[in-house]
């Protein structure tokens, strides 16, 4: 991801939501490596006190929630961007514009909100829609508002977990792209000089992106782009099956233990019980079938997790295979990592080996 | 649930997977009523720690670990067995008993473990299948050795969740009384006067049990009914679609915000932003649709939680309806309240009301 930034001239705002660590969030920045960035993307407010100590010392600079302004939250915005060189809202509607504004007059609220505007990629989940009288209407406020800053445009294609190869991905890439931008246009007609960030991106958009190049894009960029993804630091089934990237790129995997075995239930061999069901794999599904798949041990590497529920998995094998002995350490690769690990108080980091190197604690909640 | 055992004169022992609370567990042992009982299921040995003052005070005399005896875990069951009165393990593999047996040996353990045989009711989770040589040469092996105790048999109808009325989680309580039954009566071949506990219930078949009358069982009965459930304690969507409870007897919700508001977005007057994902709701499904249920504002009943990413939650509504003013705080009921209450560090109880009269925190993890 950094030799494709770099390569691209792009900046990065790394997504911290997968893991939400420290530790996790200074790899992200480039700690180690002759890639440095400030920035991130915070998915709950609690990512970002959690991370306090990394804005205290400069480490970060910039961080932007990704959830349009929470009016109940308002307040303890305030008290973030008070904590932090730079803090970006998201805003995907008026109303968001009205609750800030009237935060400022009942507070005395002076400083500016520092707004990335999100664009509706067609995910259907937030954003305004780029051809609409809504999204116009907001830029002429914020842009002729002392209240607020029109930082950037903000483009995530949620459907590019849909796509199944790295050159379809790069198409919705260069939709964000070219959707980011054609927002920007539509600001400088009321703003004439104002460059805003350009910020794209979703893990399988992100994989693609060292495909890219400028010549793609045939209209002039009005801004700097900004290469923004999360999943890509673990990944998973779900990304695997973008085929943006491969099974042994996912870096997360859940130990699991097989509690008990049923000889000739079901289509194949039979069927097996592990002690993780939706509280340690979530119930989330993708282009490969199941809810986790076994990474190890490798001889039982078609085993997929067929069923779960509360706390029970079952194993499953199509076709001819032997059965698991009970009692064995089975790693499952999940299907959606940013899930999965939310069920964890803490992760094992075992950097590719068998031995545990170190524990990083998240932080959980909003 | 209490007037129904009673009348019936079985046993109760609450699952307290659901809550995982120590409040919750007094309230469901019958703390405050002419009821009481002294056995509990649990779903982790987490929840069994986390009740450690009670198993200390005599309140719990009684425990029974549900999933299959963990072989990595014997050890800790043999700790928690020297801090409650009687624990239970489940077995439903001959190599579990292998496990016991191995551990006693090892570690000189010398009390019996008492056992629960789970029977498989067809919803193909765990158990022993009832005309099976594997169950048989099970239960030979504990009635004759000197490390095992047969306590009952366990018979869990998962599938109930699937019944759409009360006349059918009925049957399906019959079945479940019917098979644990059996399984005394094959157990009697090896022991004569052996007579097991019939723990029998799912949430749905336990909702139907007011309606039992022991003439419905032909067959002798071979032990003592004891009617285990769980989820009943708070209920959710996904049992208000077997019919047997209602809306209004769901005790659980999801406290959100309409963050944003799309109009004209999807089919009905538009579509709104909640900050509930998956990790505030689960992404279970039931007969109902939707990921979740708006409970109040009541004039928004009909709204439901149509698509959910990991912190987003989108509403949507079929056919004509107001849309709900961004900033509003919206209760979701949740489909699965097992995985819902899971996502959060606590509760704030409001006991039918607005304010917020305790908060319960439950246990975490395994």
């Amino acid at each position: 991801m950094f030799s494709t930034v770099k390569k691209l001239g792009f900046d990065f705002r790394p997504h911290v939501k997968t893991h939400k660590t420290v530790e996790g969030t200074l790899l992200e920045l480039g700690d180690g490596t002759d890639f440095c960035t400030k920035r991130i993307v915070i998915s709950t407010l609690a990512e970002a006190w959690n991370l306090l100590p990394l804005c205290k010392s400069g480490r970060i600079e910039d961080i932007l929630f990704s959830m349009p302004v929470v009016q109940s939250r308002i307040d303890e915005l305030a008290s973030l961007s008070r904590n932090v060189k730079h803090l970006r809202l998201m805003v995907d509607n008026e109303e968001q514009l009205d609750s800030l504004i009237r935060y400022n007059e009942e507070q005395k609220y002076l400083p500016k909100w520092s707004l990335f505007v999100k664009i509706n990629m067609g995910s259907d989940r937030a954003g305004f829609e780029l051809e609409s009288p809504e999204l116009r209407k907001a830029l002429k406020r914020i842009l002729s508002s002392d209240s607020f800053e029109l930082y950037g445009f903000y483009c995530h294609a949620g459907h590019s977990y849909g796509c199944h190869s790295i050159e379809e991905a790069e198409k919705v890439l260069l939709d964000e792209i070219n959707s980011a931008n054609s927002a920007a246009k539509i600001a400088r007609e009321y703003s004439e000089f104002i460059e805003p960030v350009l910020s794209v991106g979703a893990t399988p958009t992100a994989h693609a992106a060292y495909l890219y190049s400028s010549s793609q894009i045939s209209e002039k960029v009005y801004g700097k782009i900004e290469l923004h993804a999360g999943n890509f630091a673990f990944c998973d089934l779900q990304q695997v099956g973008t085929n943006c990237c491969k099974l042994e790129d996912v870096a997360s995997f859940v130990l699991a233990e097989v509690v008990s075995a049923y000889p000739k239930r079901g289509k194949g061999p039979g069927e097996e019980l592990i002690n993780a069901g939706v509280l340690g794999l979530g119930r989330e599904t993708g282009p490969i079938k199941g809810y986790g798949k076994v990474k190890f041990p490798a001889e039982y590497g078609k085993w997929i997790v067929g069923r779960v529920s509360q706390e029970h998995g079952v194993l499953t094998v199509d076709g001819d295979d032997t059965m698991i002995p009970v009692g064995t350490k089975v790693g499952i690769y999940p299907q959606h990592i940013c899930i999965a690990a939310a069920c964890y108080p803490w992760y094992y980091v075992v950097d590719g080996g068998d031995e545990v190197v170190d524990i990083w604690v998240p932080c959980r909640g909003w």
